[in-house]
Protein backbone atom coordinates (compact mmCIF):
# COMPACT_ATOMS: atom_id res chain seq x y z
CA UNK A 1 0.00 0.00 0.00
CA UNK A 2 1.26 3.47 -1.02
CA UNK A 3 1.61 6.70 1.33
CA UNK A 4 -1.38 8.38 2.25
CA UNK A 5 -0.73 12.16 2.09
CA UNK A 6 -2.94 15.02 4.03
CA UNK A 7 -2.48 18.39 4.49
CA UNK A 8 -2.38 20.22 7.34
CA UNK A 9 -2.05 24.24 7.62
CA UNK A 10 0.75 24.77 4.97
CA UNK A 11 2.68 21.10 3.82
CA UNK A 12 1.49 17.54 2.77
CA UNK A 13 2.07 15.36 5.44
CA UNK A 14 2.64 11.81 5.70
CA UNK A 15 -0.81 10.67 7.00
CA UNK A 16 0.38 8.54 10.03
CA UNK A 17 2.77 10.91 11.51
CA UNK A 18 0.05 14.06 10.61
CA UNK A 19 -0.84 15.87 13.93
CA UNK A 20 -1.95 19.26 15.60
CA UNK A 21 -0.80 20.48 18.71
CA UNK A 22 -3.21 20.10 21.99
CA UNK A 23 -3.59 23.82 22.41
CA UNK A 24 -6.17 23.53 19.27
CA UNK A 25 -9.60 24.58 20.15
CA UNK A 26 -10.87 21.93 18.68
CA UNK A 27 -9.30 19.48 21.22
CA UNK A 28 -10.52 21.83 24.20
CA UNK A 29 -13.20 23.27 23.26
CA UNK A 30 -15.03 20.90 20.94
CA UNK A 31 -14.63 23.74 18.13
CA UNK A 32 -14.96 23.30 14.47
CA UNK A 33 -16.25 22.55 11.26
CA UNK A 34 -15.72 20.47 8.22
CA UNK A 35 -16.77 19.25 4.72
CA UNK A 36 -16.59 16.30 2.93
CA UNK A 37 -16.99 15.02 -0.55
CA UNK A 38 -16.30 12.27 -2.78
CA UNK A 39 -13.91 11.42 -5.71
CA UNK A 40 -15.29 9.43 -8.70
CA UNK A 41 -13.02 8.34 -11.05
CA UNK A 42 -10.70 11.51 -9.97
CA UNK A 43 -13.37 13.66 -10.85
CA UNK A 44 -14.35 15.67 -7.13
CA UNK A 45 -18.07 15.34 -7.11
CA UNK A 46 -20.21 18.76 -6.57
CA UNK A 47 -16.84 20.62 -5.46
CA UNK A 48 -18.13 23.86 -5.64
CA UNK A 49 -21.04 23.50 -3.69
CA UNK A 50 -19.38 21.60 -0.83
CA UNK A 51 -17.19 24.49 -1.33
CA UNK A 52 -19.78 26.85 -0.99
CA UNK A 53 -20.91 25.11 2.02
CA UNK A 54 -17.62 24.95 4.01
CA UNK A 55 -16.82 28.81 3.90
CA UNK A 56 -20.68 29.26 4.88
CA UNK A 57 -20.04 26.64 7.98
CA UNK A 58 -16.39 29.09 8.79
CA UNK A 59 -18.08 32.21 8.45
CA UNK A 60 -20.73 31.06 10.70
CA UNK A 61 -19.09 30.21 13.10
CA UNK A 62 -16.38 32.64 12.95
CA UNK A 63 -13.47 31.13 11.74
CA UNK A 64 -11.08 32.63 8.75
CA UNK A 65 -10.43 30.13 6.38
CA UNK A 66 -6.33 30.16 5.68
CA UNK A 67 -7.25 29.93 2.03
CA UNK A 68 -9.26 31.38 -0.36
CA UNK A 69 -11.45 29.31 -2.65
CA UNK A 70 -8.91 28.91 -5.67
CA UNK A 71 -5.40 28.31 -3.34
CA UNK A 72 -7.91 25.32 -1.49
CA UNK A 73 -9.29 23.86 -4.10
CA UNK A 74 -5.43 23.91 -5.89
CA UNK A 75 -4.72 22.20 -2.59
CA UNK A 76 -7.27 19.64 -2.59
CA UNK A 77 -5.81 18.97 -6.64
CA UNK A 78 -2.84 18.54 -5.10
CA UNK A 79 -3.56 16.28 -2.76
CA UNK A 80 -5.37 14.15 -5.19
CA UNK A 81 -2.20 13.74 -7.41
CA UNK A 82 -0.48 12.92 -4.61
CA UNK A 83 -2.68 10.21 -3.27
CA UNK A 84 -3.82 8.43 -6.34
CA UNK A 85 -6.92 7.64 -5.14
CA UNK A 86 -9.86 7.97 -8.07
CA UNK A 87 -12.44 7.04 -5.97
CA UNK A 88 -12.15 8.05 -2.52
CA UNK A 89 -13.91 11.00 0.40
CA UNK A 90 -12.02 13.50 0.94
CA UNK A 91 -12.44 15.68 4.21
CA UNK A 92 -11.78 19.49 4.81
CA UNK A 93 -11.30 19.83 9.02
CA UNK A 94 -10.96 23.18 10.55
CA UNK A 95 -10.58 24.15 14.28
CA UNK A 96 -10.21 26.91 16.34
CA UNK A 97 -6.99 27.18 16.43
CA UNK A 98 -4.19 26.98 18.70
CA UNK A 99 -5.64 28.70 21.99
CA UNK A 100 -3.63 29.83 24.45
CA UNK A 101 -6.25 30.66 27.02
CA UNK A 102 -8.67 27.83 25.87
CA UNK A 103 -11.44 29.52 25.04
CA UNK A 104 -10.42 32.08 22.38
CA UNK A 105 -10.23 31.74 18.60
CA UNK A 106 -6.95 32.07 16.48
CA UNK A 107 -5.60 30.85 12.94
CA UNK A 108 -7.53 27.70 12.34
CA UNK A 109 -5.95 24.50 11.97
CA UNK A 110 -6.82 23.16 8.65
CA UNK A 111 -6.63 19.28 8.27
CA UNK A 112 -7.65 17.97 4.35
CA UNK A 113 -7.11 14.19 4.32
CA UNK A 114 -8.14 11.55 1.65
CA UNK A 115 -9.01 8.08 1.76
CA UNK A 116 -10.24 5.04 -0.16
CA UNK A 117 -13.87 5.10 -0.60
CA UNK A 118 -15.78 3.35 -3.86
CA UNK A 119 -19.59 3.27 -3.57
CA UNK A 120 -21.08 -0.33 -3.24
CA UNK A 121 -24.98 -0.88 -4.17
CA UNK A 122 -25.22 -3.41 -1.76
CA UNK A 123 -26.25 -1.03 0.36
CA UNK A 124 -29.05 0.21 -1.56
CA UNK A 125 -30.48 -3.43 -1.39
CA UNK A 126 -29.98 -4.46 1.46
CA UNK A 127 -31.58 -0.96 2.80
CA UNK A 128 -31.93 0.38 6.10
CA UNK A 129 -33.48 -0.40 9.63
CA UNK A 130 -33.78 3.22 11.89
CA UNK A 131 -34.48 4.00 15.27
CA UNK A 132 -35.86 7.49 16.24
CA UNK A 133 -34.47 10.01 19.67
CA UNK A 134 -35.37 13.42 20.23
CA UNK A 135 -32.64 15.91 19.76
CA UNK A 136 -32.77 18.67 17.58
CA UNK A 137 -28.39 20.00 17.01
CA UNK A 138 -26.71 22.57 17.77
CA UNK A 139 -26.54 25.52 14.83
CA UNK A 140 -28.25 22.84 12.43
CA UNK A 141 -27.46 24.40 9.51
CA UNK A 142 -23.68 24.44 9.61
CA UNK A 143 -21.61 21.24 9.88
CA UNK A 144 -20.05 21.60 12.98
CA UNK A 145 -17.54 18.59 14.30
CA UNK A 146 -20.42 18.60 17.16
CA UNK A 147 -21.17 14.96 16.91
CA UNK A 148 -21.34 14.18 20.50
CA UNK A 149 -24.60 12.92 21.29
CA UNK A 150 -24.45 10.73 17.81
CA UNK A 151 -21.94 9.00 18.74
CA UNK A 152 -22.64 8.52 22.34
CA UNK A 153 -26.17 6.71 21.02
CA UNK A 154 -24.16 4.29 18.69
CA UNK A 155 -24.58 1.49 21.14
CA UNK A 156 -28.45 2.34 21.35
CA UNK A 157 -28.73 2.66 18.00
CA UNK A 158 -26.73 -1.34 17.73
CA UNK A 159 -29.09 -2.65 20.80
CA UNK A 160 -31.98 -1.70 19.26
CA UNK A 161 -30.90 -3.62 16.04
CA UNK A 162 -31.04 -0.45 13.61
CA UNK A 163 -28.62 1.17 11.01
CA UNK A 164 -28.97 4.52 12.03
CA UNK A 165 -30.73 7.26 14.53
CA UNK A 166 -33.33 9.69 13.02
CA UNK A 167 -33.62 12.75 15.03
CA UNK A 168 -37.32 14.59 16.01
CA UNK A 169 -37.72 17.68 17.99
CA UNK A 170 -41.13 18.65 18.94
CA UNK A 171 -42.61 16.24 16.98
CA UNK A 172 -41.07 17.15 13.96
CA UNK A 173 -38.14 15.12 11.81
CA UNK A 174 -35.00 16.48 11.64
CA UNK A 175 -31.55 14.50 10.13
CA UNK A 176 -29.90 11.32 10.79
CA UNK A 177 -26.67 12.57 12.13
CA UNK A 178 -24.91 11.97 9.09
CA UNK A 179 -27.54 11.82 6.36
CA UNK A 180 -30.58 13.75 5.47
CA UNK A 181 -34.24 12.23 5.43
CA UNK A 182 -37.22 12.48 3.05
CA UNK A 183 -40.37 10.79 2.93
CA UNK A 184 -42.17 9.63 -0.01
CA UNK A 185 -45.89 10.42 0.59
CA UNK A 186 -48.84 8.63 -0.56
CA UNK A 187 -49.43 10.75 -3.65
CA UNK A 188 -45.76 10.51 -4.69
CA UNK A 189 -44.40 13.47 -3.63
CA UNK A 190 -40.69 13.05 -2.12
CA UNK A 191 -40.54 15.41 0.85
CA UNK A 192 -37.33 16.71 2.96
CA UNK A 193 -37.28 18.96 6.72
CA UNK A 194 -37.21 22.21 5.35
CA UNK A 195 -35.40 23.75 8.29
CA UNK A 196 -33.11 23.07 11.65
CA UNK A 197 -30.91 20.54 9.46
CA UNK A 198 -28.11 20.38 7.29
CA UNK A 199 -28.17 21.37 3.64
CA UNK A 200 -26.62 18.06 2.61
CA UNK A 201 -24.93 18.52 -0.98
CA UNK A 202 -27.16 14.86 -2.44
CA UNK A 203 -30.33 16.17 -0.68
CA UNK A 204 -29.84 19.90 -2.89
CA UNK A 205 -29.31 17.18 -5.71
CA UNK A 206 -32.67 15.37 -5.61
CA UNK A 207 -34.42 18.75 -5.13
CA UNK A 208 -32.88 20.25 -7.85
CA UNK A 209 -34.18 17.08 -10.43
CA UNK A 210 -36.97 19.21 -11.76
CA UNK A 211 -38.32 15.68 -13.57
CA UNK A 212 -39.50 14.26 -10.49
CA UNK A 213 -41.52 15.91 -7.45
CA UNK A 214 -39.47 16.96 -4.36
CA UNK A 215 -39.59 19.66 -2.54
CA UNK A 216 -38.95 20.88 1.10
CA UNK A 217 -41.73 20.79 3.80
CA UNK A 218 -42.59 20.86 7.63
CA UNK A 219 -42.81 17.21 8.39
CA UNK A 220 -44.20 15.57 11.64
CA UNK A 221 -44.07 12.00 13.08
CA UNK A 222 -47.06 11.54 11.64
CA UNK A 223 -46.43 12.00 8.50
CA UNK A 224 -43.25 9.59 9.01
CA UNK A 225 -45.52 7.16 10.16
CA UNK A 226 -48.15 7.47 7.43
CA UNK A 227 -45.57 7.32 4.74
CA UNK A 228 -45.73 5.05 1.66
CA UNK A 229 -41.62 5.24 1.36
CA UNK A 230 -39.11 6.53 3.48
CA UNK A 231 -34.79 6.88 2.82
CA UNK A 232 -31.77 9.00 3.22
CA UNK A 233 -29.28 10.82 1.71
CA UNK A 234 -25.78 11.61 1.69
CA UNK A 235 -22.46 11.65 -0.12
CA UNK A 236 -21.07 8.23 1.05
CA UNK A 237 -24.43 6.57 0.65
CA UNK A 238 -26.19 8.53 -2.29
CA UNK A 239 -30.08 6.85 -1.43
CA UNK A 240 -30.47 4.05 1.32
CA UNK A 241 -34.22 3.13 1.47
CA UNK A 242 -35.21 2.99 5.09
CA UNK A 243 -37.47 -0.12 5.65
CA UNK A 244 -38.59 0.10 9.23
CA UNK A 245 -38.89 2.89 11.56
CA UNK A 246 -38.42 1.58 15.11
CA UNK A 247 -39.24 -1.80 14.34
CA UNK A 248 -42.46 -0.88 12.21
CA UNK A 249 -41.90 -1.55 8.14
CA UNK A 250 -42.99 1.17 6.02
CA UNK A 251 -44.77 -0.14 2.85
CA UNK A 252 -44.41 -3.66 2.15
CA UNK A 253 -40.66 -3.93 3.77
CA UNK A 254 -38.88 -2.93 -0.11
CA UNK A 255 -37.80 -0.15 -1.50
CA UNK A 256 -40.42 1.51 -3.55
CA UNK A 257 -40.86 3.08 -6.87
CA UNK A 258 -40.44 6.82 -6.14
CA UNK A 259 -37.01 5.72 -4.12
CA UNK A 260 -35.78 3.58 -7.44
CA UNK A 261 -36.20 5.93 -9.74
CA UNK A 262 -34.29 9.15 -7.67
CA UNK A 263 -31.88 6.39 -7.06
CA UNK A 264 -31.38 5.83 -10.99
CA UNK A 265 -31.22 9.83 -11.34
CA UNK A 266 -28.81 10.21 -8.78
CA UNK A 267 -26.54 7.69 -9.81
CA UNK A 268 -27.13 9.04 -13.54
CA UNK A 269 -25.73 12.70 -12.13
CA UNK A 270 -22.99 10.87 -10.22
CA UNK A 271 -21.44 8.20 -12.13
CA UNK A 272 -22.35 8.44 -16.15
CA UNK B 1 11.27 30.11 31.29
CA UNK B 2 12.03 26.88 32.29
CA UNK B 3 10.54 24.30 30.01
CA UNK B 4 6.84 22.93 30.40
CA UNK B 5 5.80 19.61 29.89
CA UNK B 6 2.44 18.06 29.15
CA UNK B 7 1.65 14.04 29.82
CA UNK B 8 0.50 12.27 26.31
CA UNK B 9 -1.11 9.05 26.40
CA UNK B 10 2.07 7.32 27.79
CA UNK B 11 5.32 9.89 27.72
CA UNK B 12 5.52 13.59 29.27
CA UNK B 13 6.68 15.35 26.54
CA UNK B 14 8.14 19.14 25.73
CA UNK B 15 4.36 21.31 25.47
CA UNK B 16 5.37 22.92 22.74
CA UNK B 17 5.88 19.80 20.59
CA UNK B 18 2.60 17.94 22.18
CA UNK B 19 0.15 16.63 19.61
CA UNK B 20 -2.28 14.38 18.57
CA UNK B 21 -2.87 12.66 15.49
CA UNK B 22 -5.34 13.98 12.83
CA UNK B 23 -7.80 10.99 13.45
CA UNK B 24 -8.77 11.80 17.19
CA UNK B 25 -12.55 11.35 17.77
CA UNK B 26 -12.18 14.62 19.80
CA UNK B 27 -10.84 16.74 16.36
CA UNK B 28 -13.13 14.74 14.26
CA UNK B 29 -16.21 14.65 16.31
CA UNK B 30 -15.67 17.10 19.34
CA UNK B 31 -16.14 13.72 21.00
CA UNK B 32 -14.42 14.43 24.40
CA UNK B 33 -14.21 15.06 28.29
CA UNK B 34 -12.02 16.86 30.30
CA UNK B 35 -11.45 18.22 33.89
CA UNK B 36 -9.73 21.11 35.43
CA UNK B 37 -8.03 21.91 38.61
CA UNK B 38 -5.80 24.02 40.42
CA UNK B 39 -2.49 23.41 42.90
CA UNK B 40 -1.84 26.06 45.51
CA UNK B 41 1.68 26.03 46.71
CA UNK B 42 2.01 22.93 45.36
CA UNK B 43 -0.62 21.09 46.74
CA UNK B 44 -3.84 20.26 44.51
CA UNK B 45 -6.96 21.46 45.73
CA UNK B 46 -10.04 18.77 46.14
CA UNK B 47 -8.33 16.19 43.72
CA UNK B 48 -10.51 13.77 44.94
CA UNK B 49 -13.52 15.91 43.97
CA UNK B 50 -12.20 16.59 40.15
CA UNK B 51 -10.79 12.54 39.93
CA UNK B 52 -14.15 11.63 40.80
CA UNK B 53 -16.18 13.77 38.44
CA UNK B 54 -13.37 12.79 35.69
CA UNK B 55 -14.08 9.28 35.88
CA UNK B 56 -17.77 9.58 36.32
CA UNK B 57 -17.95 11.81 33.46
CA UNK B 58 -15.24 9.08 31.39
CA UNK B 59 -17.70 6.55 31.81
CA UNK B 60 -21.12 8.73 31.43
CA UNK B 61 -19.84 9.38 27.67
CA UNK B 62 -18.07 5.55 27.41
CA UNK B 63 -14.80 6.54 27.02
CA UNK B 64 -12.37 4.25 29.00
CA UNK B 65 -9.75 5.89 30.90
CA UNK B 66 -6.47 4.36 30.37
CA UNK B 67 -5.34 4.61 33.58
CA UNK B 68 -6.59 3.85 37.40
CA UNK B 69 -6.73 6.39 39.68
CA UNK B 70 -3.53 5.96 41.89
CA UNK B 71 -2.03 6.01 38.10
CA UNK B 72 -3.19 8.98 37.03
CA UNK B 73 -2.46 10.59 40.79
CA UNK B 74 0.79 9.59 40.47
CA UNK B 75 1.44 10.62 36.69
CA UNK B 76 -0.48 14.11 38.01
CA UNK B 77 2.36 14.11 40.66
CA UNK B 78 5.27 13.26 38.16
CA UNK B 79 4.03 16.11 35.86
CA UNK B 80 3.96 18.80 38.60
CA UNK B 81 7.36 17.63 39.56
CA UNK B 82 8.66 18.27 36.33
CA UNK B 83 7.11 21.29 35.81
CA UNK B 84 7.98 23.00 38.96
CA UNK B 85 4.71 25.96 39.24
CA UNK B 86 3.32 25.36 42.79
CA UNK B 87 0.48 27.71 41.41
CA UNK B 88 -0.96 26.36 38.41
CA UNK B 89 -3.90 24.70 36.52
CA UNK B 90 -4.25 21.28 35.52
CA UNK B 91 -6.47 20.08 32.89
CA UNK B 92 -6.76 16.62 32.46
CA UNK B 93 -8.26 15.92 28.31
CA UNK B 94 -10.13 12.71 27.06
CA UNK B 95 -11.21 12.74 23.67
CA UNK B 96 -12.20 9.67 21.70
CA UNK B 97 -8.81 8.44 20.34
CA UNK B 98 -7.50 7.62 16.86
CA UNK B 99 -10.94 6.78 14.76
CA UNK B 100 -10.10 5.23 11.40
CA UNK B 101 -13.77 5.37 10.48
CA UNK B 102 -14.36 8.86 12.27
CA UNK B 103 -17.44 8.05 13.88
CA UNK B 104 -15.92 4.90 16.33
CA UNK B 105 -14.38 5.30 19.94
CA UNK B 106 -11.56 3.55 20.38
CA UNK B 107 -8.46 3.64 22.38
CA UNK B 108 -9.08 7.28 24.12
CA UNK B 109 -6.54 9.70 23.76
CA UNK B 110 -5.04 11.31 26.92
CA UNK B 111 -3.61 14.61 27.38
CA UNK B 112 -2.69 16.38 30.64
CA UNK B 113 -1.18 19.66 30.58
CA UNK B 114 -0.16 22.20 33.49
CA UNK B 115 0.22 25.95 33.14
CA UNK B 116 0.69 29.02 35.71
CA UNK B 117 -1.98 30.23 37.26
CA UNK B 118 -2.46 32.32 40.47
CA UNK B 119 -5.54 33.65 42.12
CA UNK B 120 -5.90 37.14 42.07
CA UNK B 121 -8.29 39.25 44.81
CA UNK B 122 -8.99 41.91 42.27
CA UNK B 123 -11.34 39.95 40.35
CA UNK B 124 -13.66 40.16 43.23
CA UNK B 125 -13.68 43.41 43.66
CA UNK B 126 -14.27 44.28 39.93
CA UNK B 127 -17.16 41.90 39.57
CA UNK B 128 -18.64 41.03 36.94
CA UNK B 129 -21.84 42.05 34.30
CA UNK B 130 -23.55 39.24 32.86
CA UNK B 131 -25.66 38.67 29.73
CA UNK B 132 -28.32 35.81 29.51
CA UNK B 133 -29.30 33.49 26.26
CA UNK B 134 -31.48 30.99 26.11
CA UNK B 135 -29.59 27.51 25.98
CA UNK B 136 -29.19 23.91 27.85
CA UNK B 137 -25.98 22.17 27.33
CA UNK B 138 -26.25 18.23 26.06
CA UNK B 139 -25.26 16.04 28.40
CA UNK B 140 -25.29 18.69 31.37
CA UNK B 141 -24.04 16.68 34.35
CA UNK B 142 -21.03 15.85 32.54
CA UNK B 143 -17.50 17.94 31.67
CA UNK B 144 -17.90 17.09 27.80
CA UNK B 145 -15.36 19.47 25.34
CA UNK B 146 -18.78 20.87 24.34
CA UNK B 147 -18.29 24.55 24.54
CA UNK B 148 -19.67 25.31 20.51
CA UNK B 149 -21.75 28.03 21.68
CA UNK B 150 -20.03 29.00 24.29
CA UNK B 151 -17.08 30.42 22.34
CA UNK B 152 -19.29 31.32 19.52
CA UNK B 153 -21.13 33.59 21.52
CA UNK B 154 -17.80 35.81 23.18
CA UNK B 155 -18.03 38.38 20.42
CA UNK B 156 -21.58 38.71 21.45
CA UNK B 157 -20.92 38.99 25.26
CA UNK B 158 -18.06 41.31 24.50
CA UNK B 159 -20.32 43.45 22.28
CA UNK B 160 -23.23 43.37 25.33
CA UNK B 161 -20.56 45.13 27.57
CA UNK B 162 -20.88 41.96 29.75
CA UNK B 163 -17.98 39.24 31.25
CA UNK B 164 -20.25 36.17 30.50
CA UNK B 165 -23.07 35.18 29.33
CA UNK B 166 -25.88 32.97 31.88
CA UNK B 167 -28.11 30.40 29.96
CA UNK B 168 -31.64 29.91 30.84
CA UNK B 169 -33.87 27.29 29.08
CA UNK B 170 -37.09 27.30 29.56
CA UNK B 171 -37.19 30.49 32.15
CA UNK B 172 -35.21 28.17 34.42
CA UNK B 173 -31.65 29.66 35.57
CA UNK B 174 -29.02 26.86 34.59
CA UNK B 175 -24.68 28.00 34.39
CA UNK B 176 -22.39 30.41 32.67
CA UNK B 177 -20.33 28.36 30.38
CA UNK B 178 -17.37 27.68 32.64
CA UNK B 179 -19.05 28.84 36.19
CA UNK B 180 -22.07 27.76 38.64
CA UNK B 181 -24.74 30.78 39.26
CA UNK B 182 -26.09 31.73 42.70
CA UNK B 183 -28.72 34.23 43.93
CA UNK B 184 -29.06 35.09 47.13
CA UNK B 185 -32.89 35.81 48.22
CA UNK B 186 -33.74 38.60 50.16
CA UNK B 187 -33.67 36.42 52.95
CA UNK B 188 -30.26 35.98 52.70
CA UNK B 189 -30.59 32.35 51.54
CA UNK B 190 -27.73 31.28 48.59
CA UNK B 191 -29.86 29.11 45.69
CA UNK B 192 -27.91 27.29 42.58
CA UNK B 193 -30.03 25.66 39.98
CA UNK B 194 -30.07 22.11 41.38
CA UNK B 195 -30.37 20.20 37.48
CA UNK B 196 -29.38 20.39 34.31
CA UNK B 197 -26.13 21.85 35.50
CA UNK B 198 -22.27 21.21 35.51
CA UNK B 199 -21.88 19.92 39.09
CA UNK B 200 -18.94 22.35 39.84
CA UNK B 201 -16.60 21.61 42.85
CA UNK B 202 -16.45 25.50 44.13
CA UNK B 203 -20.01 24.52 43.90
CA UNK B 204 -19.96 21.59 45.52
CA UNK B 205 -17.84 23.65 48.72
CA UNK B 206 -20.14 25.68 49.30
CA UNK B 207 -23.09 23.69 49.27
CA UNK B 208 -20.90 21.70 51.88
CA UNK B 209 -20.60 25.24 54.48
CA UNK B 210 -22.98 24.08 57.27
CA UNK B 211 -22.56 27.39 58.92
CA UNK B 212 -24.57 28.60 55.72
CA UNK B 213 -27.85 28.64 54.37
CA UNK B 214 -26.99 27.60 50.81
CA UNK B 215 -28.78 25.06 48.97
CA UNK B 216 -29.74 23.98 45.27
CA UNK B 217 -32.98 24.72 43.66
CA UNK B 218 -35.57 25.08 40.96
CA UNK B 219 -34.56 29.15 39.98
CA UNK B 220 -36.47 31.23 37.89
CA UNK B 221 -35.91 33.99 35.62
CA UNK B 222 -38.01 35.96 38.21
CA UNK B 223 -36.11 34.79 41.20
CA UNK B 224 -32.84 36.29 39.57
CA UNK B 225 -34.41 39.57 38.88
CA UNK B 226 -35.93 39.84 42.17
CA UNK B 227 -32.42 38.59 43.82
CA UNK B 228 -30.66 40.42 46.44
CA UNK B 229 -27.11 38.84 45.24
CA UNK B 230 -26.15 37.16 42.47
CA UNK B 231 -22.26 35.50 42.11
CA UNK B 232 -20.53 33.11 40.34
CA UNK B 233 -18.18 30.10 41.33
CA UNK B 234 -15.30 28.46 39.53
CA UNK B 235 -11.88 26.78 40.21
CA UNK B 236 -10.41 29.68 38.85
CA UNK B 237 -12.07 32.38 39.94
CA UNK B 238 -13.43 31.42 43.39
CA UNK B 239 -16.63 33.63 43.74
CA UNK B 240 -17.14 36.42 41.43
CA UNK B 241 -20.27 38.71 42.83
CA UNK B 242 -22.68 39.64 39.79
CA UNK B 243 -23.27 43.93 39.75
CA UNK B 244 -24.94 43.79 36.54
CA UNK B 245 -27.75 41.58 34.65
CA UNK B 246 -28.36 42.64 30.91
CA UNK B 247 -27.44 46.21 31.88
CA UNK B 248 -29.88 45.85 35.29
CA UNK B 249 -28.24 46.58 38.14
CA UNK B 250 -28.05 44.48 41.44
CA UNK B 251 -28.60 45.10 44.72
CA UNK B 252 -26.62 48.59 45.04
CA UNK B 253 -24.41 47.90 42.32
CA UNK B 254 -21.50 46.22 45.36
CA UNK B 255 -20.61 42.80 46.11
CA UNK B 256 -23.27 41.81 48.97
CA UNK B 257 -22.89 40.52 52.91
CA UNK B 258 -23.52 37.19 52.27
CA UNK B 259 -21.36 37.00 48.74
CA UNK B 260 -18.82 38.93 51.22
CA UNK B 261 -18.69 35.90 53.83
CA UNK B 262 -19.37 32.57 51.40
CA UNK B 263 -15.95 34.08 49.71
CA UNK B 264 -13.97 34.47 52.87
CA UNK B 265 -15.33 31.08 53.94
CA UNK B 266 -13.86 29.32 51.12
CA UNK B 267 -10.73 31.59 50.85
CA UNK B 268 -10.24 30.01 54.08
CA UNK B 269 -10.56 26.58 52.91
CA UNK B 270 -8.59 26.79 50.04
CA UNK B 271 -5.55 29.26 51.06
CA UNK B 272 -5.30 28.43 54.78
Amino acid sequence: MSKNFSFVNDEFVDTDNAKIGIKDLGLQRGYGIFDFLKTVNDHPLHLEDHLDRFYKSAETMRLPVPYNREELTDIISQLMRKNKLPDSGIRINLTGGDSDDGYTITRPNLVISQSFLRYNPEIFDRGWKITTFEYQRQFPDVKTIDYLNAVWLQPQVKAAGADDVLYFYNDELRECPRTNIFIVTRDGIALTPANHVLPGITRKQLLGLKEFQVDEAVLTIDMLNDAAEVFITSTTKLIIPVLAVDGRTIGNGQPGPVTRDLYAALKKIQYS
